[in-house]
């Protein structure tokens, strides 16, 4: 009998009893683990449902994990699995609601001042003149069009926007829901008339600083950059230097070095609305539920010799 | 010829010849008023365009006045008008925009614990656990379906609410934007099912204390009032105690006393989201737009001899 190792936070008692029925039907002895007492039958275990880069590096057994997070940096380095053929799967598909959710609040937050209104508030005056702006009309690119990408779209759609422009490695609209795609090739001649700037790449190497104080230059005055992928993707330095300068405005829920140390100098920015990685994070219950049926649908399927659905590329790191 | 008198604030050149045109076409004698200094000017002209009840209360001639903004309370007392036939409306039409952009965002913040995340990161703290919340599946109910419920209706169903729920006088549902339309006599019995309770009626005295003691107790636990429509439509105080329980969470643009005072206790409530009535002021260029355009359309209909279409109800005070 085959193994099944689940140690995933945030789980309820529905949760577990789902994973359990998927198990028994599936033929595998599940146990839900908890730290070092449970480390032997994790690193004996054929499958794995957790963010375990450690179990990875030493089990021989292993011939899948299914991370319940979406980004898998962890998992990428030369010889982090003991066993070359296990099989790398995450939970990409579980994040779009919650991040679409953060990504509209951060940039109506930034459009319409609060920042600023929080400090006339927390001063107890009564100000209200502030200049504020709309999605309404206005130019928004978004830097990766799969789930979080399509998610948002979705959302600010309904906000009647000038225009929404993706940005994919294929040039592909998926489900028509943008104006245009664009890709590595012409992308950054749109950059000098887009006021909304919405990043949800993975870390890989291809995006690394693929937004750095060149693409940054080429953005109009006052634009707004959010970033809900990787802090990689981004050259931080070149983006803080924009907005020392006022001519820029952020809201960052992802950095080059997580978490900020108290004394980096993101801290102190006036545009930069920051938010300690919590855009994605598995709090929110349609998350967790979203995780669990995607696992036991694919463990439905590898019991009948199939590869999981979000299997990962482990070369292109997504 | 008659007199047009213009007072708006935040008009730019392009507005301010919109209306110029307007006038001529229609052979009105133009003035841009501006304090003191044309107070002759407004007090004998046949028509104003601005927010000025002291004009209403003592011009003779004036016909008709158009307020740039949607709430007309100052325009309903007893002698308010010193030509009672004289015509008031409003810009109603043009805010819905602004103020669902607020009502989203007001409601990401509270559900998603910005208030709470704002606090760890001002502390430059880096903990991200804080279990949030969604509008997708959330039960929604709208007090007010004019233009600000529409706009935030059309908004919100592209998040995947369960449901929204729309509360107006007739029962009828604009532009079928609602999943049900309740009317003043059966709302109340949805209220213990309702997760999210969106308040945009005008300061009529039916709507007067319309959310009091009772009707916040058949709340659930954990429920969101937003307001931001007129402060007197909720029981200030019988809202505060909930909130000092920690049974609900709101988020307020209005109150019954505006300003509040820096001594008001509504200031120290950890669950309440102050802003201070930002919600639709005219700082937004599409709103400003909106309030030329409609006025310059009921301008050419004045002169046709039509009445405004956005004419107010001096009894009912809307």
């Amino acid at each position: 009998m085959k193994k099944l190792a689940v140690a995933v936070p945030n789980l309820t008692e529905e949760h577990r009893r789902k994973i359990r029925e998927a198990a028994e039907r599936n033929g595998f002895e599940l146990r839900f683990c908890e730290g070092e007492k449970d480390a032997a039958f994790m690193q004996t275990a054929e499958v794995v449902f957790g963010h375990l880069p450690e179990v990875a590096a030493v089990s021989k057994t292993l011939e899948w994990i299914c991370t319940p997070y979406a980004g898998v940096d962890q998992f990428l380095a030369p010889g982090a699995f003991a066993n070359p053929e296990a099989m790398l799967s995450n939970s990409s598909g579980a994040y779009g609601v919650t991040i679409a959710e953060h990504t509209v609040m951060v940039l109506l937050e930034l459009l319409r001042r609060q920042p600023d209104y929080r400090r006339i508030v927390a001063a107890r005056e009564w100000k209200r003149d502030l200049a504020v702006r709309s999605i309404r009309d206005s130019r928004i690119m978004l830097l990766g069009t799969g789930d979080i990408g399509q998610e948002t779209a979705i959302r600010l759609r309904a906000f009647s926007p000038a225009s929404l422009t993706g940005v994919n490695r294929s040039g592909s609209n998926p489900r028509e829901l943008f104006d245009r795609v664009l890709t590595k090739d012409t992308w950054e001649a749109a950059l000098p008339e887009t006021e909304v700037l919405i990043v949800s790449l993975p870390g890989t190497k291809e995006a690394c600083h693929m937004l750095g104080k060149k693409q940054l230059a080429l953005l109009p005055e006052g634009a707004v950059v959010i970033n809900v992928g990787r802090g990689s993707v981004i050259d931080q330095a070149a983006l803080a230097e924009e907005l020392r300068k006022g001519r820029l405005w952020a809201g960052l829920d992802v950095f080059e070095r997580e978490p900020l140390a108290p004394g980096d100098p993101e801290w102190d920015l006036e545009n930069l609305l920051i938010t300690p990685h919590t855009a994605g994070n598995m709090t929110l219950a349609y998350t967790v539920n979203r995780i669990v049926e995607l696992f036991t649908e694919d463990l439905d399927g590898f019991a009948a010799g199939k590869k999981p659905v979000r299997l990962v590329d482990r070369q292109r790191g997504y």
